[in-house]
């Protein structure tokens, strides 16, 4: 029961409301029906009915290898038909953007070819496993553009509105100059020395462990929000249970591992710390790790500039910590912002304040830009090319570590 | 990107997985649009995209009273019928459940007749303006449940996952016997004495204030958390800010404050406070406000008992803190639990640890709840009979404020 | 080690510094030497070496009735001299001062006979444990006053540098009108019901329970905070555990418990909780209890006003709260203020900036505000008749939860 | 006023009790009396009258090179007397400990002097401007330590209870083998450019800026809570601001900077950050910085290990924040200790539960410690090769910084 029930009752039905029905389909086919593809549905399903979209997104078709698994994924979540085949996914005609949500390995594959046939493409992050593949896939993406198409990332802490709302202070000055920048993400779920071994252990597959999975949000979060870019690193990375046990089919009891006492390598990082400098010579420190115990989704940043500092905490994500360092010290301290008034970004559309929005809301406001980006033409982001500058620090972060923690340059072309 | 893709890619194709496309359908017509009807459509979109239902709810027709604005309503949230009389929602065929989210005035009306005509009722909080309006209704829902129909009051917090795990935690006795509950809800939306009159202001529409707005949700859960019923009360209210700007429809400027400069009585409660003892003994108290500057939506629990104490603020409303009582004194403290293992209650369909959910996920919650209780013809909770139950409370809080707080008890019938 | 060396440096040998030495002396005399006597040692042991004083504190004598306890007590908390009598305490020429630190039921008599003796007082809180004992005591100050003597009681929480500071953004307006106040005061050393009977819970020497112990503090907190004066409350109280073992000297074991199993009733409060009006309208809640597991000292307040809010709890005794109504919604928030600033009151002669102040700081405070108080003639603050204002509140809660929680009006003499 | 009375009341006149002044003197001797001597002084005024210890300090006399500022300082400090020359100090016959509270350029020359004429040294930190000397000085201790005398260094912080508990609980094996140390200490005394160039921003006089300030606190911090040693780091420092405003005396205004507009170049760093290996593998993050804005004093550190975590912030030195990874995942979480009961380190001389210490008192334990060790010829700790430890760290910390923040090992010798 709340108190803007009245204003909201008026606001449902404006004279110029548009009726969603009317508006233009967006046909989406998802690859991927694990995590990812349940967040992406929860997002495609729902943006239409929270936000007033220029385009109307339809849960098309979603596409997996095991027939009956994906057909039951589309049962489940709500698509209209399902495929195994991600080539046949793309040629599908009801299918306008491709929504890439497999492990890094095929990102390049699927995305270059969904491009090529004239589609849109979001692709979660990271963008894919090697910085050649990145490159490859923004070039694609840079052609694809010249046509009219849109290919973005799926950075979706970017869309958490503590977050776009703290980018929108550090653009407008109240930071002043920044000084430091750092960032953590933490998490817990390799303390655990008898964890069985997946691929997510396993670099052909992954590519990298903790530095990908975490380390890349954090990267592009920093660059996000001071709005410039990483010149250089220095690294070390960490593993600290070197073999696990192998999971197996058949033979897994309830744990997952298998019985016969087999193990295999853990070929990725548990942890990765670097410290790095921005363009603006502020200093930037980084940690993500899946070792700390306790810490469940601990992505945490905190930006300190010459008029004032700001502070987050993903597990606390409608709050922004936010000092004013122009007012006078009797009074000045970190307050704890809100961030759900209908003033703060994307919460125009959702409950009265105080009234928490969740994780997955980051699918939907991903799901509402990438529709407007489309609809309107403006320039995308998070684009391919953002993916892949986060790729050229990760590659930096695997050098400097093989190299004793040397400095090392993260490669900007000159164009950028 | 997350750790137990999996995990859930396997599980997403359990041999035993049932299509949720061939679940009986349930039929839900909902009255009113306004903030709590979009909170209930997102409930009802989703639950059987997350949870495994035995019945698959179908947004069947919505309800109100401007047919312009009741369209626009169903094509924002996913609707696929629209009404302009609750009497012909009620008479649909396609409609099992009806969905009462009016103000209180409205609530016995509707769901009287919607029991009678032999449907499912689920009904927002407060459950009715008055005792005696409340109690026609329970009526109505025992003798509907003798004919297998189910009636249910909206207490959505009882669905934050933290909150049912508090109770779990104290059924199992891990508080020992109660000595105290504490609870607050403090909103700041009044505040402003410049802030418009509203039908929530005015008790002829509204039943009271912040009393049944923000009362009746920490009246039900101290019962609902310590499974026991209060049995009297002594109790304050007070309304700070007596007249308001009239708001006029054409000549509102933005403030939504009519420009004549007209203003018009408060007639509900600004904030109550009341003390209160339950059936054990133990000790309550609760302040219901909406003039507590900087508070958005700080409803607060604490509960202590001989053995532990929990503590819950709704704007953090994924965090449960917990002491326990029977540890070292040395090592002991509140702990914060992140209330998002997949052991916790509905935690099993949601995101990996540390993944957080939001106020809407209550509705999405209930609509499963829902669902269960009516496929599994288990006992409807919270029932008809908890709102008036609750109801009573709040009828014996308004007797003791007028009566200079002198203690008062609730009314509690032998049958219960 | 600490970035404000040279300042200090300079500052420790300014031209005007004058040796302190060369003040004059006050000498004082404490009654008592449990836990208030070790606070009150170390207030005046430490002051003058941290505040510039006008007189030097001496600590010329202690009193208590054990001959050998008392020895060792001023020989560890470096006192001059010892006394078994009181009266031969304040007959000594060089105490000029008669700091009164025992329990509630003799403060009546020492004080009035120091104050007749032509001593200034300062007497712990309560005042007393009745109103009548207050009322002569507040009479014998003022006749004392007309001598140029000061009478003080020792509400050492106004102390607090978050409180004083917290008073003075009130009294500047920064809150605006005052709607409520919410104040607990939650402590846990009686959960255990095995633990033992003492002096504490008995009613002829305590006077009352929790409400005198704990309740006392945040009624003058809430008035010396809100600058205004409780006007009538209503009232509950509670005794949980209505018998606890009894202690004997010989048979006791390490818990202190009789090993006889002797039983003794528990003739106090364990708890009170009680709603009230301030003379503005304002609302208050208090509780205050030693049942609240987990909560070590638990005393928190929250103001709000039309302006703003602030909050404190003495757990994190060195942050205020604080909430600016006034600014722009999307940054607003509560802010934590660090109050340690050499602008905050008190911290001019402490640390630097973050550098965190105790519990037993109050004391010292107290001794520097009776030492200025007594030099320069100005009013005693807080005053007998503070402390008897708060015993005519505590009164009142008796009399209301005696009467069935019906508001009471608190006494107040035409002439405050 | 408090719970403990009667306890206390029996224990302050135990059978056993020993008259403190019966106790031999310690006389103390300090050099310096700044912001440290100011400290250093409450710590050995207070010491005595707190805990029950083998010797009684005197404030025998205190050393600076200004006659009236020193012997100011002596008067409002409370030493005896008052010396120009610490040569003089040292020779005293009432000196049996020195105390050195200078910058750190001069801790050698004084601590071996102090040495080699038989007296205990204690030293602030950190221990040297380089490693040359500190090891001259570790040399000294040892050979005095054979002649029976003690060297210690002021790492005060291992004093806080909470990190004296948090110690003891990794030693225990709390936390099982450990992954992770995190540590900043953060402050914002140089945001502001046009703060005043002093000597703590010059090579000469303070060896290095954060890093030695700051950083020193939270090496010997990692160091000691995990009971082992630092092998290596990779580090960056920066000086944001190279240039400040000159300060001097007579044409200094108000703010302290010279009116003339005269800079002088800041030749120390403004920031340090570093990454490091510990001897188990385990890795760790440091950074030390004066220019996080709104960071007074945030030394913050978190430990995880394969069995749980601790988390500590000196803003809110009384709390511990301990996770417990062999608990349930459905009731674990970061509990907050507050580090205030009886069994804790140090607390069995101070308050009730839940009241606070402040940072003072950490020199108070300091000053218990030193006195134990010398009356008992206990090991000393932190002992001057502790503090040699901790120099080498810092060598190595800028030799990475001079190259490109290669790793660089900490020069371990073969006998620690």
């Amino acid at each position: 029961m709340a108190r803007r029930e009245e204003t909201e009752q008026e606001a449902a039905a404006p004279p110029t409301y548009r009726p969603m029905t009317s508006a233009p389909t967006l046909g989406v086919g998802m690859v991927g029906y694990a995590f990812m593809g349940a967040a992406h549905s929860q997002g495609w399903r729902t943006a239409g009915h929270v936000f007033e979209l220029p385009m109307r997104p339809a849960l098309a078709a979603i596409c997996g290898r095991d027939r009956t698994a994906v057909e039951a994924a589309a049962d489940r979540h709500g698509w209209a038909a399902a495929e195994t085949d991600w080539r046949a996914l793309i040629a599908r005609d009801d299918v306008q953007l491709v929504d890439i949500c497999t492990p890094g390995d095929s990102h390049a594959e699927i995305a270059i070819a969904a491009l090529e046939a004239g589609k849109h493409v979001l692709c979660e992050k990271p963008l894919a496993n090697t910085v050649a593949e990145a490159e490859a896939m923004t070039e694609a993406a840079e052609r694809a553009a010249a046509r009219g198409q849109v290919a973005l990332v799926g950075f979706n802490y970017r869309k958490v509105p503590a977050i776009t709302y703290a980018r929108k202070l550090i653009a407008e000055g109240r930071l002043g100059p920044l000084r430091h920048i750092r960032a953590t993400y933490l998490q817990d779920w390799l303390v655990d020395p008898g964890s069985p071994l997946t691929w997510r252990l396993e670099r052909e597959h992954a590519g990298s462990g903790a530095l990908g999975d975490l380390g890349a949000h954090i990267v592009d979060l920093a660059q996000f929000l001071a709005g410039e870019l990483l010149v250089g690193v220095s690294a070390v990375t960490e593993t600290f249970v070197r073999e696990r046990p192998l999971r197996s089919g058949p033979s897994a009891g309830l744990s997952g591992v298998a019985a016969t006492g087999a193990r295999g390598a853990v070929t990725v990082d548990d942890a990765a710390l670097f410290t790095g400098r921005l363009a603006s010579g502020a200093l930037a420190s980084f940690e993500a790790t899946r070792m700390a115990a306790g810490r469940k989704n601990a992505l945490r940043l905190e930006i300190n500039g010459e008029r004032g500092s700001l502070a987050f905490d993903l597990e606390r994500l409608n709050e922004l910590s936010f000092h004013d360092h122009t007012e006078p010290a009797t009074t000045a301290g970190f307050r704890r912002i809100l961030v759900t008034e209908p003033e703060h970004p994307y919460l125009e559309a959702w409950w009265p304040p105080g009234h928490a929005l969740g994780y997955e809301h980051t699918f939907i406001h991903q799901a509402r830009d990438v529709v407007r980006t489309i609809a309107e033409g403006t320039a995308p982001t998070p684009s391919f090319a953002d993916g892949l500058q986060v790729q050229r620090v990760l590659a930096a972060v695997e050098e400097s570590a093989a190299k004793s923690s040397v400095h090392t340059p993260v490669h900007i072309p000159a164009q950028l």
